[in-house]
């Protein structure tokens, strides 16, 4: 079977051979990620509705928008991209998540969860208003509908006046297992799929939003899903429909299939495993939190990727994973902090941006001390321009009552979190993946506000790095050009410190950061410097948003070149 | 009766007197908010409801948490602060939302809606922690509860295990008339009142969260609040409780009950009626729409204040009032946009905020032609730090793909919004309420990231103003100071004009901004000039919480004052 003649010929294809093309994607997919790294689980668990839909819809005439956009692997390879699918998340090659720019179709970008059903409602409005007729659907998994979001959308379903399928496909997992009412409701309507009269009682909660709903169904059953998409694809002519489907994550892969929070994402098999952030936060945390018993996590969604599973199973009271609920999360923390409980809210800094009106008015305009953990931060790599975060310094750089922390490796990180239990004021600290030095300085306490010497250079030049990844380019730089630099390690972006800044008799200050140009770290120092006759160049990224790829790879194309960097102190000197 | 007397005799007075008391509270709010603006018909609402809850709770003890924060002034009456009321929302006075910083009875600052139920269950939970005892409770109105936040704190109420009371406070409107399928099935179960039957059939949809639901009852009859409360308190000892009563906005003052949306928050007395960019919007959008049938128009609530009402009653087909979600609004826009329908998302620029994601991931990072319609930009005034639109362009700044307009007058408004018309890209138009200049050259088109040289001075300076308040102060402080300097309209600030900015042969470039310092537009001519030997000086706000006060008073207290800028002019000369 080739893969790349899948579009045309599908439909043409026997149960047989549909059950065989099943088969062959899942290896597809098995043999792909394992090498690429990539979403596995959720992917293995939607091959059978992913046929399925290709075989009873017409795409890409009907729409799908695929909520997160991480189980879309199936729909690429039946949509012409087979060939291609070997270079999936690397630079230049096809996208991890659905792109607008890849295929016509992939109608709708996702990357941020509870999207879907909003953009459903969008694409079919549209529709309407230009007459025309086509079939419009949203492919959302359980751990997305806890998000407000999707609440959201379906209370203007009726207003909108307008015809959708959404399909909840149910699996009990986010990345860690779904938690909280909504996915307890879910269960009870898997769990009663026998009883169709206690479904009907319980299905009001989604028919009073405008939607019949149909379920519980068995969504890894080829002719199950085939004959139940054809009797819906039906209904739709004349209302819109919630089909509940359950599937197995990391169905078909035995190690997956028991382990699906493990391999819901996977690393590529060349990259090597290092210290990370993630758990130097763990640790400190869970250290401190034995001595005080103020200290609260909470986490969206995230639990195991930010480290904090250790503190979890530690202090099961003292901590709550709200589901993909940033927003919740963030006021949840500012209330808590209101009563002399130190809440500590980790988040991958692209997730944060779904926080950000209440980072601004619930933490900081109260001034509560909240400490916000964002990991992730700078460019991520491999998922992508929904993923890299690298706008939070130009966020939070503009918001009042703020600190912010940047720490350079992960003895310093350490300090940070334990500076920040007194710290009586709203702390931000990012910080990327990866921790490649793991022991800085042992001993010293971080006073906010205060950066630190690492170098004194003999030229007339001095570089402000912010961040590990900043100073690791800087040494490469000042070692690849021979020019010696003073370095310092710029580890609050706010406060700055003034004491260092006034001894810098440098005429040239070259920044370097892990974030866009405009309104990050180098803009601070720009405005501090005006009007100082010294000459101020920073590196940062440009106005682009940045695909997937490596790290290094993205971080040399977009702005933090070492090669320039190179160049430029060679220039000054 | 002595206002200021009651929170400690509240609880030994009689029904009569407590009914009287209503009054005394009503007639001063009337006086008060037709003197110095404010919300009226949401306060006068929630008198008889307020009153029950200070007689049947123990506040400062018991902690309650106003949704939006609206609907506290009787609040504020009864806490020991009628003698400062008639200072309320003027500079230095009551602010008119809660504040903690004002009063112990204040626990949690409010502003935006939806977020009462997260800090309530917040409080509670740090309440447990502590091993304390006090009640927790979040009234919220219908509006509110079309926001997401709610869901997603209900979604987490059983994981937190802790007991908060939710007061659902049901007038049937936001600020426009509640939308949705959430507000019908409110209306069911007001209107099933009597069928208790029934009631307990629809109340599901709340036990399924973990609450016991009692309603609906009169929220303006005292003695059933009395009642009620008096039992809910009871019950909370074992659990989570929503009360649901109804009251009726603008309560015994009959031209609010009749106008509710019109009085939902008025203008001070001395406030002289001026145009305003909301109405250019408005008719500007309505005479494109009768030739262009791609026009769609989106709000989150807020329809009339955004001049929108007339789009809405000439082509309901072509628009949708979402409710309070700005999330949601976002991303129909982008969905709208995929399809070539042309939406515009008109929003004040504070609740923006709640979209920040969905700008950058929904609309940006797909480079989609979605115009965002950004009032109340700057200084808002009198509603103080929750409502200022000050951060916009410094969180907008960094975002690739956008361009970001801000018009200098009415006129240039209305070119923009018909240049968005064929614009292919995001793109954000940014203004104050007031637009004190309607009419500036007639007929001239505007070109995306073109500035306008509006005077040629004779000094070494140029001013690069954005907006019209930047303009109109420029002029008056080269008035005050005798300097004549060339004057910008910067009316774009990304992209910015390169060939006007090569043009520039001053060595003192200042900029002026309605924005933060912080990643707005002056940092922006900044990096553009670093290395340049031009000095840049940037006049925006200073690195605070703006409070609330008159527009005027506040930029001239948080960072453009024409006597600062004035005497900067002749330092230069």
């Amino acid at each position: 079977m080739f893969l790349n003649d899948i579009p045309n010929e599908i439909k043409s294809l026997s149960i047989a051979q549909l059950k065989e093309l099943c088969e062959t994607l899942r290896q597809k997919i098995i043999a792909t990620v394992t090498h690429n790294g990539g979403h596995l689980a959720s992917n293995l668990g939607a091959v059978e509705l992913t046929v399925a839909l290709h075989y009873v819809f017409d795409f890409p005439e009907d729409k799908i928008i695929f909520d997160v956009g991480h189980q879309c692997y199936a729909h690429k390879l039946l949509s012409g991209r087979a060939d291609e699918f070997d270079t999936i998340r690397l630079k230049g090659g096809l996208s991890g998540f659905p792109k607008r720019e890849e295929s016509a179709y992939d109608c709708y970008n996702t990357g941020h969860a509870g999207t879907s059903v909003s953009a459903a409602l969008g694409i079919a409005k549209a529709r309407d208003i230009k007459g025309e007729n086509f079939n419009v659907i949203a492919l959302i998994g359980d751990g997305s509908f806890n998000n407000g979001l999707v609440y959201e959308a379906f209370n203007s379903l009726k207003p909108l006046n307008t015809n959708i399928l959404v399909i909840l496909n149910d699996n009990g997992m986010s990345i860690s297992p779904t938690v909280g009412s909504m996915h307890e409701y879910l269960e009870i309507l898997s769990s009663d799929s026998r009883h169709r009269e206690k479904i009907e009682r319980h299905a009001n909660i989604f028919e009073r939003f405008g939607f019949s709903y149909d379920g519980v169904y068995d969504g890894n059953d080829l002719e199950c899903m085939i004959d139940k998409l054809t009797e819906v694809k039906n209904k739709l002519k004349t209302g819109s429909v919630i089909l509940h489907v359950y599937t197995k994550k990391g169905k078909g892969y035995a190690f997956c299939e028991e382990n699906p929070q493990e391999t819901h994402g996977v690393s590529s098999s060349s990259s090597k495993p290092s210290l990370q952030y993630s758990q130097v936060l763990g640790e400190t945390l869970c250290e401190l939190a034995r001595k005080d018993k103020t200290i609260f996590a909470v986490t969206a969604a995230m639990t195991p990727s930010l480290g904090l599973e250790p503190f979890f199973m530690e202090f099961p009271d003292r901590c709550i994973d709200v589901g993909i609920c940033e927003e919740h999360a963030t006021i949840l923390c500012a209330a808590l902090a209101t009563q002399g409980i130190k809440p500590f809210y980790a988040v991958y800094s692209t997730f944060l941006q779904r926080s950000y009106d209440e980072i601004i008015v619930d933490i900081c305009s109260q001034n509560l001390p909240v400490t916000i953990c964002i990991d992730r931060a700078g460019i991520s790599g491999a998922d992508g321009e929904t993923h890299q975060g690298v706008f939070d310094l130009s966020f939070l750089n503009c918001i009042p009552n703020l600190t912010i922390a940047v720490p350079k490796d992960g003895t310093e990180f350490r300090r940070m979190i334990e500076m920040s239990i007194h710290f009586d004021a709203p702390l931000a600290i990012r910080y990327p993946k990866d921790c490649k030095y793991s022991y800085g300085d042992k001993d010293s306490e971080i006073v906010p506000g205060t950066w630190q010497i690492l170098k004194k250079g003999t030229s007339d030049i001095a570089i402000l790095a912010c961040g590990e990844r900043a100073i690791t380019l800087a040494r490469r730089a000042m070692n690849d050009s021979g020019v010696s630099a003073t370095l310092v390690n710029a580890r609050f972006v706010k406060p700055i410190d003034e004491t260092i800044l006034a001894q810098l008799n440098q005429t040239h200050i070259i920044t370097i950061e892990d974030n866009m140009l405009a309104g990050g770290f180098g803009s601070v120092i720009l405005a501090r410097f005006a009007d100082s006759g010294k000459k101020v160049h920073c590196f940062g990224y440009v106005d682009k948003f940045i695909p997937h790829g490596s790290v290094g790879e993205l971080m040399e194309d977009f702005g933090l070149s070492c090669r320039e960097i190179s160049e430029y102190l060679k220039q000054c000197e």
